[in-house]
Formats: structure tokens, C-alpha cells, sequence
């Protein structure tokens, strides 16, 4: 349909990303010829007010959408991809909602859906998952897929309140006037139910990922991160377990040394951990523009050369709710004798064990910090409630995930 | 010529990654079969002792050469790919020192040659560069690519002599008997000759890049660097500078906070720099045999489903030789006044700008340790060159690249 030598490009929507990826394209024409032969050229436009769908798709060789957002991109490329084209998109609430259906119309029509631009920015993790490992199983991804809050966490790391981080997110651009999606937990979710299904090719919809945010995070949390060495993160984690998978996002302290500790600021990072290969990292700058339009510019070549395929049809893998971790907890309670002997009989009482205690004084209250060997999180969760209500108690319990070493 | 639904993979050496190769292959081959619709199976194995060359190429759609060295490793490549087998290969003396000639003839015969285990391990770069970062103009990698020299630069960074490090690694396995290649950074440099082709198009051979080792490092030189919070790694760059082309091995002091200070043991680890992109790190461990195995499978996948092409034809790059850093100069100088004065009008007539010293006594001897401002390389060893016969000076100077922050 193209002229023999190039290969047409119908733009869906031409906000930010798809204005930088049109001039990165135009930059690059020419270097992406020489590689591959063909010279990939924008042959249409759609915006709001702007082009006709149907004209685009039939003029063109391969679609990318950057539209995100549902509704109308998930019609467009349904009909691009029954219209037997290619397409190329950035859209992670599209694939963490309808991932399935878009990659079973992929595979019948034999063609090609590429979405490294969905997960981490500039970060080649789609790719790294899909092709370098499929040649070892994996067991683990650990992830900060969410630039805006590991931009937060690092300025409350030094010293600022939630607020003021967020505040200055906002003010470089990192986080939206509403930044709930992003603080909330909510993106690293989807972008976890992303890479939980080229992992481990379980089908995993947003809605399976429970998440919890930063927004509850309180400064002297990361005070005592800081005291003892550890990173406090917002970590994405999608991993088997008990011959089931668990895919979930939360705050946890990282030990020192652990490669996501020290990825700070905007930035986004992926560990894999599979017994082959033991443990790869892949981080760089989460979603900016020219970041983005440069992964999906990368995708449309590897469309070109001919690269991957759609996933293969989705396997059965129980999803798991209440897996194991270490946690910390934080608790204020009353100065006198014989308090920490009753917390710790509560804990104890709902097989929580104790791995380390801090106990500082504060005025007539003390502060209790502990860090608690693995238990599942619904017991851990019921022995707080039992502490919340006992009379010793003077503010609300605090827990946080700890991820230890395991081989260390 | 496979039944069909097979992929017959002609196996090329049997030695510690052949083997660990064979046995990945068995374990993944059902899971891989799911993926793509199709079995990679062995249909013949050539060792020294067993096996006809002509024949298992005869009946392999794809051959995984695991020999290793030039000859005769390079005549059965060269021989595959003329008849029209695709090349998985792990071998990085061959591409480093015969690259231009494997790919022009797999463009020939329009066949795939794949060599992702050659350079980091289970570190997937030489993909990532092919095809995520198609879209974008490189302009620096930075690698720690030798995983022994890692090692011992890790332990020496906790206090170990040269040598103490050196036996712990062999004992470890991860340096051989002799580690003349390691140690020298040649091992490195044929390294970076590789990925300095995949980025930068132009054909680097091993011979065109210059390496230093780290048998020379002293145990003050980590004390220093301890102090000053640097981390010192031997450092491979590729960098575009002037028009031309810089590749080069050397041990160097980081900047804390740069992405390759904190890689530690016998992990590799890949910065890639570009305007589109900032930068993004690959981390993961060094060669192992089921790492290694484990890098193959995945270009045998991503032979079987159609992945990228050789490179394309190679540019003209000038390749530079006398390239500017920063520097840290140790000096053993006589205790009395008017040294240091001294030193610095000779380093100033050639062009030497001091960024920092620190002076301290050492009985009659005082050490002065000074980082430069960048200095082409030329101008800081006849600076060095006219110190080192100074009647003051009082043992041989040492000189270590510092890599400075650029975007701080």
C-alpha cells in the first residue's frame, strides 16, 4: 500500500507525546533508513478536531495511538488491528484494562502490537521481558514504574513534608494539577498488571492489583529510613508464589544495597530476578515526552524489522491476596512499664515475630519501631487492629513493607 | 527442512556454556514452543573429539557456535552463514576482531547473526541498542563490562591488596589462571569494540582501541577514592567527541551518584547516554555459564521469531585518540617548601589545570594528590613526563581518569 521504500505512519492524537515523537521521527527518517531499508513517514493525523480515522487507517502501514484514555482509543485500535494493520501505542490504562482482548485480535489478524511506551519510559523493559527472557523463567520483577512519587519519596528523603514534594513535582511538571493517579498508586498498578502478564503470561487486569500510596507516608518515616540505611520506595512487585502469581504495589524500605534503593528522582527502574540469570536492572528517566515518543519511535522500527510477536495466548495462574512480607511498624503508646510486654504478647498472639525494636521516649508517650519477621499481611493486619483498640495505644498504627535480602 | 513446527539448532562446542546452553534449552523448549508455535530442538552437537561440521549444518536451520577464539570458530561461522543458517554466537575475540566481515556476509545471504551473550553476560545491551534505541542518536555508553576486574576492584575498595583480590577471584572461579585478559582490560576492550559498532555504526576493531588494566592500581588509590566518596572501576567509553569517535578501556574514579559507582562484585553494567533519553543503565551479573546459556536462548528465540537484522553497513567515523578528561595525579614529592609551587608551574606550562589538591606528610616525602580540570591526554603525560625527572619527586607518578559529573 506504501510506496515500495517507506513505510506509513497514521498518528492518532498529537498532544505532547505525539508532537515529540512527529519530530523525533522526522530527525531520525533518515538513520532508521539506512538501518532497515524503508523510511518510515507520517501519512496522517487524527486530533480532536482534525482527519478522518478511517482514511488514516487505510493509508497506512502501521498506527500509533496516542490518544490514551479508553474511550475512543480502545475502537480505534481494535478496528486498526481488524483492518490488519500494525499498532504501536503508549496507552497503559488501554492495556491494563483491555490488554486481552487487543492481543487476541493481534493474533488473529497476525499482526503486531507493541506498547513499550506504556511501562516505564524510556526504559526497554517490554522488550527486555518479551524477547532477552523468554529464555529463562522468571520469578520476580520488582519495580518504581512511577516517576512523579519516587521524585516525592527522594525530596522527603531530604527532609521535606508531602506536601511541599508534591508541590514542587508539580511546579517542574513532574506531577499533574491532580496527581491522585499517580500518589494514589494507581499507574504503577497498571503498569505492573502490564508487566506481571509478559512475565509470567497470566492474564492481570488493573483491577487484580491491590495498591496502596504514598500519601499516608509521614516524614519521620523516612527519618528513621535514613537512620538505618534503608531506601523507602514505591514498589511494584509481581512475583510467584505458592504456585500462584501475587502482583501488588506499596511503600516498602529497601535494604541498602538493594538496586532500587538508590534510584532517585524522576526516575524509573526494573529489577528481574530469575534463578538463570540471577537478577538484571534496567532504570532510566520515567515518562517525558521526548522520552516516550523516543520508546515508541523504537517500538515502530522493531515493527518494521519485524520484531516480536503479540503475547501468546494467556496461561492460568491463581491470583494470590495475602502473601508474607517483613513489615515495620510504627506505634505510639504510652510511657510505662509492661507496654511493650503487652504489644508484643498481642503480636504474638497472632504469630507475628519480632525481629528488631526501637523504643524512644516522647514526653509521656513512647515511640515503639519495629521491624516484624515475614507474616502474612491479613494476620499482621488483625493483630492491628487488636493493638489500634487497646487502651495503651495513642495514635494510629503505622506499617510499612520491609524487603530483605535473600541472598545476602 | 525441519519437520515443521521445529527449529533445528546445530550446536557448535560443548564445553561449560555449550553444556549449560543444552540443558536451558530442555528446560524452556516447551515454554518457548507456547510463545511462538514452534520447538527449538538440537538436531547435532560438534565437539573436538565428536560430530561432522558438514553435516550438522546441513541439518540445522540455526547454528549456536560456543567455541570460542578465532580458529577455527570463524571458518565454521563464516561457513554457516553462506549456507544460509542464521548465527547465534557468544564469541567476542571473532566479532571484535572480524565483525565487518560476519555481518556483510549475513547481509549477503540475508540471515540473522546474533551475539548477545558476547558482551555483558546475561545483560541485555546489544539488544537493546540494536532496537529500542534505533530511535534515538547515542552519544556515550559508558560500561563496566569485565566482571573479574570488578570483583577485584571490589575488594580492594574493602581493603584487600591487587593480589589478595586477584587469588579470592580465581578462587571464586571468576578469574582464570591466567588473567592476563581480564586484568589487562583487553577482555574489556573487545567489549566495547562491539557495542562502539552497535551504537555508533562505525566498524571498531579490537585493535583500534586502546586499554589500560588495573594491575597497577594501589591500595591508596581505593583509599583515596573511599575518602573522596568516588568509586574507581575500570571503565570502558564510546563516545562521540569532535566529529569522531572515542573508545577506550581505563580504570577511572565516578562521581558518586553515577550509575556504574554503585555496581558492585562481579556484576556488569551498561550506561547509555542520548539527548532523546538522558540515560538509561543496564545492570546485571557477568558471564556465568547458565547467565551466559541463558543470553544465547534468548537470541535463539529471537532468531525463531524473526527478530533484527545485522547491522547495516558501516559508517566512516574518524576514531580519536587524544581525548580530553579530568585526572587525579598522585605525586610523592620531598617535604620542603616551594614543592608545590614547583609543580604546579610545570603542570601549568603544559595546560594543566588544577581543580583540587590535598597535601600530606609522610616522613621526609609528602604526597600531594590533585584532580585536574579536563586536559587532553597528550598534554597530561608530557606534563607528567617532564614531573617524573624533577629532582624533587620522589617516586612514579600515577594518573587515574576521573569521570565528572556533566549534568550536576
Amino acid at each position: 500500500m506504501s510506496p515500495s521504500g517507506r513505510t506509513s505512519i497514521g498518528l492518532l492524537g498529537h498532544g505532547t507525546v505525539g508532537s515529540a515523537f512527529a519530530e523525533l521521527l522526522k530527525e531520525r527518517a533518515a538513520e532508521i533508513e539506512r538501518f532497515n531499508g524503508r523510511r518510515p513517514v507520517i501519512s496522517g493525523v487524527l486530533t480532536r478536531t482534525r482527519g478522518s480515522f478511517d482514511e488514516i487507517v487505510a493509508g497506512a502501514d502501521l498506527v500509533v495511538e496516542l490518544i490514551g484514555g479508553i474511550d475512543p482509543a480502545k475502537e480505534y485500535v481494535l478496528a486498526a488491528l481488524r483492518a490488519g494493520k500494525h499498532v504501536v501505542t503508549a496507552n497503559k490504562q488501554l492495556l491494563s484494562q483491555h490488554g486481552e482482548e487487543l492481543f487476541e485480535v493481534a493474533r488473529e489478524h497476525d499482526v503486531r502490537l507493541r506498547f513499550e511506551a506504556a511501562v516505564a519510559g524510556a526504559v526497554p523493559v517490554v522488550r527486555v521481558l518479551e524477547e532477552s527472557l523468554s529464555a529463562t523463567p522468571i520469578e520476580r520483577i520488582h519495580g518504581i514504574v512511577n516517576g512523579t512519587t519516587n521524585f516525592i519519596l527522594t525530596e522527603m528523603a531530604r527532609g521535606a513534608r508531602y506536601e511541599e514534594a508534591l508541590s514542587e513535582a508539580q511546579r517542574r511538571g513532574y506531577a499533574e494539577a491532580d496527581p491522585s493517579d499517580d500518589v494514589s498508586g494507581r499507574d504503577a498498578a497498571a503498569k505492573m498488571a502490564i508487566l506481571a502478564r509478559l512475565a509470567f503470561g497470566a492474564p492481570v487486569r488493573l483491577d487484580d492489583v491491590p495498591y496502596e500510596g504514598i500519601e499516608h507516608l509521614q516524614s519521620d518515616d523516612l527519618e528513621y529510613a535514613r537512620e538505618l540505611g534503608l531506601g523507602l520506595k514505591l514498589i511494584g512487585t509481581a512475583e510467584r508464589r505458592d504456585g500462584g502469581l501475587s502482583v501488588r504495589v506499596y511503600p516498602a524500605f529497601l535494604y541498602a544495597g538493594h538496586p532500587l534503593s538508590s534510584v532517585s528522582g524522576p526516575f524509573n527502574a526494573v529489577t528481574v530476578e530469575s534463578e538463570a540469570i540471577t537478577e538484571i536492572t534496567l532504570s532510566g528517566p520515567g515518562a517525558g515526552g521526548r522520552q516516550t515518543a523516543s520508546a515508541v519511535l523504537g517500538d515502530v522500527v522493531s515493527v518494521m524489522t519485524g520484531g516480536a510477536r503479540p503475547p501468546a495466548p494467556p496461561l492460568e495462574l491463581r491470583l494470590l491476596e495475602d502473601v508474607a512480607s517483613a513489615f515495620y511498624v510504627h506505634l505510639e503508646v504510652a510511657d510505662r512499664p509492661g507496654v511493650l510486654a503487652a504489644v508484643t504478647q498481642v503480636l504474638g498472639e497472632q504469630g507475628v515475630s519480632i525481629k528488631s525494636v526501637v523504643q524512644r521516649g516522647m514526653q509521656e508517650n513512647a515511640r515503639l519501631v519495629m521491624v516484624t519477621h515475614a507474616i502474612a499481611e491479613s494476620r499482621l493486619r488483625a493483630a492491628i487492629e487488636l493493638l489500634e483498640v487497646s487502651e495503651f495505644i495513642r495514635s494510629t498504627p503505622r506499617t510499612i513493607r520491609v524487603i530483605e535480602e535473600e541472598f545476602g
